[in-house]
């Protein structure tokens, strides 16, 4: 995979990409990433990027020309490829688990960072999606690309240490994980559940299973309603309904 | 405001810590981030923080003892301080912007960056707050100890270049922002409004708010249905009901 980040400020990316599951991938040669300044393309001797906003207001916005032209020059450097192009943009459609598998089939990702108090709205005609990492305001795309390059890239084939990994996450299951344990069996007062102890590995599937339905039910209810419960399931949360209530 | 950021990976933040927002409130002494790699509290010579999972299964889960080792260190350089310990959990809270708020109040915050494949279940017993970043796996929890930083970094008082910036965006306001245009006028065939080029500054403020309900209306109509609508926006809701409809 072919990764290109546009951005005013290569250098936030030294240590996430220099230390990282993703360095491991790019070590590897299972993905590429090239990183663009765009102050290249800016104006005259002082390379401008920003302007004024028409009509007034606070904050300076960036400029179409210097994007425009970044494109271009990705576009001249791997004419062969079929790009999806991201704009990191707080109106776009929120990030999930979902878009980062979409984003992993991809050859080749092309992430558009804004910063300063916002661009130009002809720099949405370069784009193929608009993404918001949540409802939350940064100082910069940079970071959000690199959240999602970060959850796109660990699920490529042999990212990964452990193939098992990836498959038994938080989201990926549809459930909120269970808890673990490791040693010590006993740590300032707290214990592990007996079960973890037993050896018995039906007991051990069941259990897990049980707590992460329990915590996603208490914790992320919204998760259960595009869920199709199994009977067990079902009979589960009837449980945590009555203990819930016998609590009250 | 104080920050302690409790990772594996302490190399990762050198790019976010030195070339942001972020970096200049640490240089004027508005913030300070100190990081504390668990490592050295990890066991025997090969100082080891992680182990196998009891009941079985894939992956090795990080200890207790050298995160909470970790946690003595910081209580003992800074006791002082009140403080907020945020791990970074799939399972946690969505973190949204009135988190950053609230974070930004705070005297001292503490983030606990997982990584590998899960931790022990005993480590929630240091924390205050779980959170997650939002519904998407990632290799650690060190990215979204950025995004959190950033978000409630920019929100500190003299850290923003423009005051007025902070107030104005999107998820702020709890409206999206509206289209942003600056130079020049006439772009790839592309122009500007108008409105905006006119002069009027009552119209141009206009113009920007029914652009910013728009956008609002059909990307995140959620974000609409906690707000209390003024007359003049339920009456530009009803145009864009009449103009989708009329397009269909």
């Amino acid at each position: 995979m072919k990764i290109d980040v546009v951005t005013l400020f290569p250098e936030m990316f030294d240590g996430p990409l220099g230390h990282s599951i993703v360095s491991r991938a790019i070590d590897k040669g299972i993905v590429e990433v090239n990183r663009v300044n765009f102050r290249q393309f800016g104006k005259g001797k002082h390379q401008v990027v920003d302007d004024t906003p028409y009509g007034g207001g606070a904050g300076m916005l960036l400029k179409p020309e210097p994007l425009f032209d970044a494109m271009e020059s990705i576009e001249e450097r791997s004419p062969e490829t079929k790009k999806r192009v991201i704009l990191m943009d707080p109106a776009g459609k929120p990030f999930n688990q979902a878009m980062a598998e979409d984003f992993s089939e991809e050859e080749h990702l092309v992430f558009l960072c804004g910063h300063y108090e916002g661009y130009d709205e002809r720099i949405r005609s370069l784009v193929t999606d608009e993404v918001s990492l949540g409802d939350y305001v940064l100082t910069g795309g940079e970071l959000a690309a690199m959240v999602m390059i970060d959850a796109s890239v660990r699920l490529l084939p042999n990212v990964l240490g452990n193939a098992a990994s990836a498959q038994t996450d938080s989201h990926s299951s549809g459930l909120l994980e269970h808890p673990h344990y490791t040693r010590p069996a006993e740590y300032k007062g707290m214990g592990v559940p007996d079960v973890l102890m037993s050896g018995n590995h039906a007991k051990i599937d069941e259990w897990r299973h049980k707590e992460s339905l329990k915590r996603t039910y208490f914790r992320r209810p919204d998760m259960l309603e595009s869920r199709d419960l199994t009977k067990q399931e079902q009979q589960w949360i009837k449980e945590f309904q009555l203990d819930q209530e016998s609590d009250q």
